[in-house]
Parts: structure tokens; sequence; C-alpha cells
């Protein structure tokens, strides 16, 4: 789809200083713009590129004054940063705006779906489940028996939801992820094997979740785990049973929370962080990367590294001691070597 | 499906007071139990519940006795956590039991596919694989050429299983996991480009093994990788080529074994661990979460710690040291001072 | 399919020793050698092996020289490694050689797909998905709408390629890799949400690159995440969001980059390695197993190690001494005793 300077300026509301008629197909960045594609001028670091862009249209803020001729076409707006925020949502829009049931699907007899839902070919709607009003089911996606999945959800290909679970309303789940597998529960038998533990819980994801590519979150024993609203998680995270993830938390790639942890809200757990079991974490709680969490915190929104974990700021400062630590010892070793001294010369 | 609380009691072997034709769907803690539903009162620390509950029937031992009144029908047992526990497994086989093969689903010509199993939609079953009985392929899962699957098997949806596997009776795999990826074996050339060695051995996983949602793992270059009988595998775990894992070893969520280790039966293997390849870890090793393994270990039955490790009690000692890091260098500081002080009066 | 060891020997120019009507149909490790099998001896380690070694045909150096009898049909050639990585690469071009296109699966009409290609049941290629010559698309996989692939290209079952992105020729995707999910970008809002930033990049994968299984690569947020040519990924790796990974780059299992990062050519990059955002690693850049990198590397071909990382060395030599740092305390405790007396005594 092509638009014109003088669509897109009346979309946001702005002005056109040179050709309205110029005409653009693709979004890009201004220093690696191209005739046909639209840019934006937000941080004045970027400045210099508005000078020698390819791009045919840049937007720029209403108060920007300029130090030489350009040659594409400007939209003047009273943010250019938002003004381009609203269109790179409009194209995704746009461009994911699917519908209808492709075949070969299987949907059960006994499934409800809502209204102007898009279902893939290759994807599988088990008995009970429910599927929400413009909801987006990709290809090669799995839905077990009695799932609920809320309105506006979006599962790209290959996720796979196991049975009794439930997704509130504008849930997106990323290809691969395993929302509802059985949680990592044996009982020890007196000959060294393991008895497994039924996992007949579920999970539960409430409204505005983002899950990564390729991330598990197992069901629960008995109950539910639980992943309030607002939560952001990344790829290949790992949530285990019984789990609960507080409002608003953000939680980056790779980290692993253990089984019956709560974790607060408005946490931020850093890439690759673990988080040992039955813990409860504190609200706003931030830990950096590779962070190991052995007991819980007490403290509302204080930062931590480190593993074992300690205050950021002395995991900082024992980690410059240890890269002190060969000039420690040598120090210790000639202090040794006086206080020998003094003695013999008593 | 319901019960009263006198079938639930015949089954178990215990009398019931209060309601004997009470009835229940579900089951639930006893602190969060609803009309309907079934718990149990074991750990003496939930006792207060049983006298809240809103359960409908509480299953306790024989020798409970009463504080106060209680709302719920109870049936008394000899011992109320196993008697659950049977319910918990009954609860969740009649949950599981699929049978039937549903359409459109993939089996070549020459598969083999024993009796009474489930093959859901979307699943492909390649040339010359085999299926035992009593098992279960769920929708969009992909068995490939000459893979062999034992009985009473349970591959959830998503599962990949290439070429020339073998998986005995009773294993489960959850979602998204791949068994028989190729090995990471590559040859360097000059022009600093590698070459790809081909893998051509498989992965042979014993009977009453579990692998969690998107582990992997890969076959080897030639020979086998090796699951051994009653090895427990959670969420994300890398099992590298040639690699073999003992009996009954436990493995939590995110670790990873390196290339031809050999892993001693009954260990412990906590979340995030690595292990370098070409090692031997001995029989009973248990290493706490996020250890690093960069050695072989000649003692069995020893507890780790640490990148790269050291034994559990050295390392955790160490860690408090590293916490009065900056505290021992200020004292070395002070013997400096006062040490030049003696020197000076001297 | 069986081969006599005349036609092996014709195949590798070699020369028989022994019955040339010997026939094999699989390749074995010398030491677990059964009838029907080939081996070879490179390593003189192993060589004990070829006198008691059950295959039936073992290819040796031609110069080899006999110190008993052998059982075994010998071919011998100039280099018996390199004459069975031919043979290694042979088997599993036979056995991995699938054309044809299985049914049923999902190929929208203004898909193009190239000649000799295989797409297994269940596969789906979107609108406008272009796919080369010779490629592999095997089952329960996802190609989205846009997406072009090269030749010789193999996508293992259930690979999930997302719209627009790019794959060069000779690219091998394990199962489970996802490519091109949405970046993890997130804007807070003042009451504590957060909003989606759309992700409208894609992912650009150079020829000869190889993605091991479940690994995951973000698209990116405007552009293009690259992965140059040569890159070799193993399993469970997270690249992020407009990242650049260099030419013949190196990634070990479960390592993780985050977000716009730019690794260097050639450089190496361990198992459960991490890397922050927004750095530049330097070409021939060397991190040990669970390094944590949080800042820029200046120097070329260095190694790394430890969280934060150090120099290798550095690293190394400081875990040393942090395993004597209670060693150390008590030797500073001795020393103020000391001290302390020698005042008393002045």
């Amino acid at each position: 789809m092509q638009f014109t300077a003088q669509q897109i300026s009346l979309l946001l509301n702005g002005t056109v200083e040179g050709d309205a008629l110029v005409a653009v197909d693709k979004l890009a960045k201004i220093e690696e713009g191209t005739p046909g594609s639209l840019s934006f001028l937000a941080n004045p670091k970027y400045e210099q590129h508005l000078y020698t862009t390819g791009a045919s249209i840049v937007i720029i803020n209403k108060d920007y004054v300029l130090n030489g001729p350009v040659s594409a076409t400007l939209i003047r707006v009273d943010n250019a940063y938002s003004a381009f925020s609203v269109l790179l949502e409009q194209y995704n829009t746009i461009k994911l705006n699917k519908t209808g049931i492709e075949q070969p699907s299987f949907i059960h007899p006994t499934a409800k779906v809502g209204s102007n839902v898009f279902i893939g070919a290759f994807a599988y709607v088990g008995p009970n489940a429910t599927i929400g009003d413009n909801s987006k089911i990709y290809p090669n996606t799995y839905i077990a028996d009695n799932v609920t999945i809320g309105n506006n959800v979006t599962l790209f290909s290959g996720v796979k939801v196991y049975f009794d679970c439930v997704l509130g309303d504008n849930v997106i789940i990323h290809s691969g992820a395993v929302i509802g597998s059985d949680g990592f529960g044996f009982a020890p038998n007196p000959d060294g094997s393991y008895n497994k533990i039924s996992q007949i819980g579920n999970v539960v994801i409430e409204e505005n979740v983002e899950i990564g590519a390729n991330s598990t979150v197992d069901r629960a024993t008995m109950g539910s785990t639980i992943i309030r609203k607002g939560v952001k998680i990344d790829n290949l995270v790992q949530i285990a049973h019984n789990v609960e993830v507080g409002q608003n938390t953000v939680i980056a790639g790779q980290a692993g929370i253990s089984g019956s942890t709560k974790i607060g809200e408005q946490a931020v757990i850093g890439g690759q962080v673990g988080i040992a079991g039955h813990l409860t974490i504190s609200k706003g709680s931030q830990f950096s990367a590779q962070t190991g969490v052995n007991s819980s915190t007490r403290e509302e929104g204080k930062q931590w590294g480190g593993s074992p974990y300690l205050p950021l700021k002395d995991y900082l400062r024992a980690h410059v001691n240890i890269r002190r630590l060969p000039e420690l010892e040598k120090r210790v070793a000639e202090l040794e070597k006086m206080i020998a001294e003094l003695h013999n010369n008593k």
C-alpha cells in the first residue's frame, strides 16, 4: 500500500513542506532511508542525517529549525517521536490484520469461537475450548480441551496451551511458547527411582500479558500458576509450577523462576536471572542479568546483583575487590615479612 | 464427572463422617476449597482450614481428633496424603484418557501403530516408525523415519523426534521438546569458515524418563546420546551430542550438559547449571543452581556450588568472605599504617 | 541400502584387504562395531580395537602396519579420517534426501516454490513467500507472508519463520527454532503499565548459517537483525532485536545476546554466556562458558571469563585467590594480633 505525504499529514494533523504528492510504502531509520520510505527525526544526535537521507518523507517537530537544504518532503507535527509511533502501530495493525478460518484446521464441535477471529491452517482447538472475539490463532497452534481464551488475543504459530488454562483479553504469545505443561514434581522411592506427582492445576494469564518465543509456563500442582495483568516476558523464560508473577513485572530472556515463588508487582528481572523456589520477592525489586536469588527479599524497589545475590552496590564493590585480590595477597605477604623482621629486631 | 463421598470412600477403603451423598467434581487445596470440591488434610500446619473450608469433602487421617464443628463431609483413611495422591492420579488418568486417530493426521503406510493409541490431528508418523500400545501422540507432533516408540508413551503437542531415535516404555515428553537434532559439531577451515560434521548417531531414551517442555536432546555424532531409565528432565534443558545421563538423575530447568559428558546415576543437577564437555560426573553428585562445572568429579554423593565449581561448603564460605572483602582491605591498609609507624618509631 | 567393500573402496579410491564382497549397511565407532557395520581407525589411541572389533569393514591408512590378525575386511586409503568423513556426508545426504510435496500441506497460491523441493505434511507456506531450489521444509513448519528462503535450505520440523524474514542459501535451521518473533520493546506509562513498541523490522540470515533447536532470533524494531554468513548457533540460544552477529562466529548452547549488540566476526561465545545490550564485541573475542559481558570489548582475539567479565587469566587467578580467602582472613587476623603485641611491648 502507498500513502502520500498529504494523506499521512492529515492522519497526524501535521503540515507538509515540499512535494505533498510524494508517496511511500515503507518505514525506515533516517540513516537507512531510501526513496519510497518514511522516516522521522526526534533525537538531535541524528540531525545530520536529515540533510543526506534518501527517505522520501521525514516527520519532524513543528519548531525544528533547518540548517541547510533538505531533499525529503517534511511533515511537521507537535511530537515527531509519538507521531511516528502511531504510524508504526497502524502499519503493524494493517500488516497483521488476518481474519477467517483457513483449511485444514481442527475445531472441535464443542468449541466456542467468537466473531472476527483468524484461525490458521493446522491449528487445533480442542473440546469445550473458548476463543473470544477478534483473536488470532496462527497456523500450527494447539489449544487443548477446556482452554478459555479472551478477546483480541494473538497466539503466534506453534504456541501450545494445555487443557484448562485461561488467557485474558489482549494477551500476545509468541511462537513455540508452552503454557500449562506439567510442573516438575516427583516423589523419591526407596530404590532411588521417582514417582510422578500428578499436576492437576492450571495456568491463569491475565489481560495485557505478552510472552516471548519458546518460553514455558508450567501448570500448578493444584490451584493456578498466575501471571498478573500487564506482565511482559521475553524469550526462553521458565516459569515453574505455582509461581505467581505480580502485575506489570518485566522478565528478560532466559530467566527462570522456580516453583511456588511469588514475584511482587513492577519487578524487573534481568536476562539469565535464576530465582529459587518458595521465595517472596518484594514489589519493584530489580535484578541485574545473571543474578542468582536464593532467599526472599524484604525491601521494596531495591537493586540486586551477583550469585548468590547481594545489594547491587555491594556486589559491584566486591567485584572490584576481587580484581584486586592478587594485589591484596601480595600486600599481606609483605606485611608478614615486615612483622617477622620487626620481631627479629626486637 | 461427579462422585459421592460414599463412592470415594469405597475406593479409598475409608469411612464416611457426615453426608455420604454429597458429590464433588474437582480437587482443591483445603484453603481454597469451594462447594463441589474435594480436599485433604495431611500437614498439621493447615489444620485451622479444616474448620472453615468451603470444600464439600475432606480426606483426613483415621486418628485425627476434631477440635470443633466441621461442615464438610469427612472421609477417614489410614494415610490422607497417599490416599489423595491416588485420587490425583486417577483424576489425571481419566482426564488424559484419549484414544483414537484424529483427522487429518499423517501416518506413513510403512509405520506400525500399536493398539489403543491416540494420534491427534496434524500429528506426523514417518516411514518405518513404530508406536507401541496405549501410547498418546498429541496433535502437531512429529515422529520421523525409523523412530521406535514403546508402550504407554505420551508425547504432548508439538514434540519433534528426529529419525532413528528410540524411546522406551512409559516415557513422557512435554510440548516443544526436540529429540535427535544434530549435535553441534564443525571443523574449522583455513579461511575461518566451518564445515559441518555429519551427525549420524541417534538418541536412546530408556523407560520411565520424563522430559520437560522445549528441552533439547541432540543426536550423537556416531553411536547414541543416552538418557538412562528413570531420568527426570525439566523445561528448557540442553543435552548435547554423545552425552549419557545416568539412571534416576534429575535435571532442573535451563541446565545444560555439553558434548560427550557422562553423568552418573542418581545425580541432582540444579537450575541453570552448566557442565562442560568430555567430563565424568560421579554417582549422586549434587550441583546447586547456576553452578559451572569445568572438570570431572571423583567423589560420589558430594555437593557443589559456584562457577567454576567448589565443594558447596567452601563455596558458601568463600562467598561470605567476598562480602567482607572491602572490610578486609581496610584492615590490611590499617596494618600497613601501623607497621609504617612502628618502623618509624624504631 | 547395502554396499560391499569393493564398492566403497572404489568410491574412496582405496585398496581392499580381505573379503571384497562383504556388505555393510551402517556406520559405527570401531569399539562398537557389529557385523554389517563399517568403521574407521585414525586415532592410534583406538588401535587395540582393530583386532577385536565386530565391524565387517574398517577403513585404515595406507601405511598402517598390522600387529596381529584382523577379522574385518580392510580398506586402505591415504587418510582414513577424511575418507570416513566423506562417507558420513554421503550417508547423511542419502538419508535426508526427501523431495516432493506431502499432503495435506498449505501452500498459498501466491507463494513461489522452486524445483526439487521437499515440503512435508502440515507445513505452511504463506502469501508471497519464496522457497528456492532443492530446499527441504519438514512437516509442521511455518513460513509466514513475504518470507524469502534461498536454495538448498533445510528447515527441520516445527521451525517458525515470521513475515518478511530472509534466509540465504544453504541455511540449516533445527526443529522448534523461531525466527522473527517480536523484539522485547515496551515503553513505560505513568501508571506502571507498559505500551508495546511495534516491531516492524525483520531478520536477515545470510548463507551457510546453522541454527540449533529451539533457538530464538527476534526481528528488529526497524531495520534488520542480521546473522552474517557462516555463523553457527547451537540450541536454546537467544538473539535479541537489532543484534548483528559477525561472519563465522560460533555461539554455544543457551547463550543470550541482548538488543542492538554487534558481535564481530570469528568470535567464539561459550555456553550460557550472557552479553548485555548496545555493546560492540571485537573480532575474534572468545568468552568461556557462563561469562557475563556488561561492556564493549576493544582488543581483538582476546579470551574472557567471569561475571562481570575479566580477561580470562585474571579471572582464573582471582578465582584461585577466592578459594584462599578464608586463609587470607586468618593471616590478616594473625598479623593484627602480632601488631597489637608489638605495640604493647613497645
